[in-house]
């Protein structure tokens, strides 16, 4: 195991009405003017607003409202959010919804204390400090409401980056997995196929003797193969939504990622296929994994066939692991469908004669190399054939 | 699944030689003046509490020492070390050693701030303020380094009881999985228990639909299966002891635990025969759990036939699933033998003729209403007959 720090400060409280803690939260963490970021139309319409309002009018604290966070959140309702921070002197920044929301409350958060431009974050540049966050969770998927990380698209070009830090960690994080009940199916199942890759990309290691974190990561994944299938099949299933919804902190707060090499070529390759058809991140994902880990299987044939025997339920063929690891992958790529994930490029909305410009913003974007690392390194043909196999 | 809060902020910095970092972690969490809190003269002779006092004097802060926690640590030494902190206007305690350390440290940090007597905490009282404690773990065991708990032994009458708070959970706790190497056999082996009980312990539940958290503890359960005989048969094993180590502290610092009921009548039960006869925690352990296990089973054989299939790798008996859920207990018995730990009365140390003295003290010590409550209900003729299956 390799040397680690590990280090998850945020206060999660989980279950039934807890957004009604909102309030009191902010209070505690040291909040006195707030920044309500949000999406779309439905935390509205739903009441989740109000209900967030409420609770922090009863502590007597003041808030501004910024909406419009989309689906790959953009660098320029960042900008927005840290001038309207700047102006209204907010101390703290409330972020009321899903991944996307969460991800640009901590740009906007970073961005309000720095002089610079909040891209250099995105550009490698660390993160010392920024306004306190706490979230009021509306979607399992992202993992970004007990995570250090941010991913941002930049308008110009449409490139999709990370940053990532202690300082944007949230203070607080408010699981209601009710909340998630009203989620449409695909953005349930896009979800869980997004927690499904934060799973494998932590899986895919080359570090020995990792039992531990093997473990875990595996519970976590059978968890989602357990409870997906039942929340597909009944969205108001609250106990599946809850399971979902702690797997989905667990499997993204990296206490099952630690003291191991991990992967991540599969979001990278995907972040080109979101950036540039603005396709749901998770679908992208769905479509992504198995070419990837096809492409990639016989680097470690014996990862995948564990995988495929103690996450799967496949019987080991000891002649031939190769067999069972394919076999791994194939039920994996089964399961995505199951639950209504896309099977290639067309059900996606991708464009073959697009293949090269993906590639290229891939191997070639902000900075890198003509290739990108993790289980194993992918230069341009791998990642050309990669994009290939999933027509 | 339960509405619940999980907090864990305690920042652990894990791997080989992160002992030399104490004195920075100590000064990154405010500490001006340490008091160095230790056990025997094991951690002396190894030149461990050179590294850290040399880790602290590298950065300049000073400190004092106070040795001498014992196993089944005592409130002699915490009102000594409330004293001391006092007289030398301590600001920061750094646990190095065990649980018992770490839980002496925790009383003390408590008992500090608070100007009535620290046990008024072990008796019920919440815990609201402390001074903030570090930790250089050298046993993987009582989890109390990533816990809001302690365990002191009170030293007239000897009764062993738990405080809990946020307060007392330590704010960085330093894991080297090679301190551990020089531990003799029978401390190992009693540590890979305490955190099997730690795990059965959240296991044995009345709350319905958990998979997540049922499939963690799963997972660190085989982790300890797999991992367990490896140190036992090779005890300079850094791999196993490392992921021995993560897993004892995810045993217990509650993600695997969280928003379900738990059981706790093990470690009630076992309290009384160490406080009674001093022995190892993990090795009263070894003798209880597989007794209250059998006399609990038929309150919900399928969770005992699930252990055995999932954890123990039985073949479910679908006819008859009470001999499954007994092979289950069966195989944990036979585990902990064949580690070394003992299996009866006899081989702990303790007297049958004494059983009416442990079932008092556990079921009408410190205010109890004779009977203690967990999974099950136990009033004193269940204790006394489990206590009797322990001959």
């Amino acid at each position: 195991m390799n040397n680690f720090m590990f280090y998850s400060p945020t206060c999660f409280v989980f279950g039934k009405e807890t957004e009604s803690k909102a309030g009191n939260l902010v209070k505690r963490f040291g909040g006195t003017k707030v920044l309500i970021h949000y999406g779309g139309s439905s935390a509205v319409r739903s009441g989740l607003i109000d209900r967030v309002k409420a609770s922090l009018d009863a502590e007597g604290i003041p808030y501004v409202l910024l909406g419009g966070v989309q689906p790959n959140p953009r660098s320029g309702l960042v900008y927005q959010g840290i001038e309207l921070c700047r102006k209204e002197n907010i101390d703290f920044i409330l972020a009321v919804g899903g991944g996307s929301t969460i991800d640009s409350s901590k740009a906007i958060a970073a961005g309000t204390l720095y002089d610079g431009d909040f891209w250099d974050f995105y550009s490698g540049k660390p993160i010392e400090k920024a306004l306190p966050i706490g979230t009021v969770l509306t979607i399992a998927a992202a993992g970004s409401e007990g995570s250090p990380d941010s991913v941002i698209t930049k308008e110009e070009g449409m490139f999709k980056r990370g940053a990532s830090g202690d300082a944007i960690r949230p203070k607080f994080s408010i699981l209601n997995p009710a909340l998630t009940q009203t989620l449409p199916p695909y953005q349930t199942a896009a979800g869980i196929t997004d927690i499904m890759a934060h799973l494998y990309e932590r899986y895919l290691t080359n570090t020995k003797d990792v039992e531990v974190t093997d473990r875990l990561i595996e519970a976590l994944l059978l968890t989602m193969i357990h409870e997906g299938p039942r929340v597909i099949a009944d969205p108001d299933n609250y106990e599946a939504r809850a399971n979902i919804m702690w797997a989905g902190m667990m499997a993204h707060n990296n206490s099952c990622g630690v003291g191991r090499s991990q992967d991540w070529n599969s979001h990278n390759i995907e972040h080109e296929l979101s950036a540039l058809y603005d396709c749901a991140h998770g679908a992208g994902l769905a479509v992504t994994m198995p070419a990837v880990f096809k492409y990639v299987m016989n680097h470690d044939v014996m990862r995948f066939a564990q995988a495929a025997v103690r996450v799967w339920g496949c019987q080991m063929d000891f002649a031939h692991p190769e067999v069972t690891a394919l076999e791994g992958i194939e039920r994996l790529s089964r399961f995505f469908s199951s639950i209504g994930m896309p099977k290639n490029f067309e059900e996606l909305g991708a464009k073959e004669e697009d293949i090269p410009v993906l590639v290229k913003a891939l191997c070639r974007g902000d900075g890198r190399q003509g290739s990108i690392s993790g289980f194993v390194t992918l230069n341009e043909d791998d990642c050309t054939k990669i994009y290939r196999m999933m027509l």
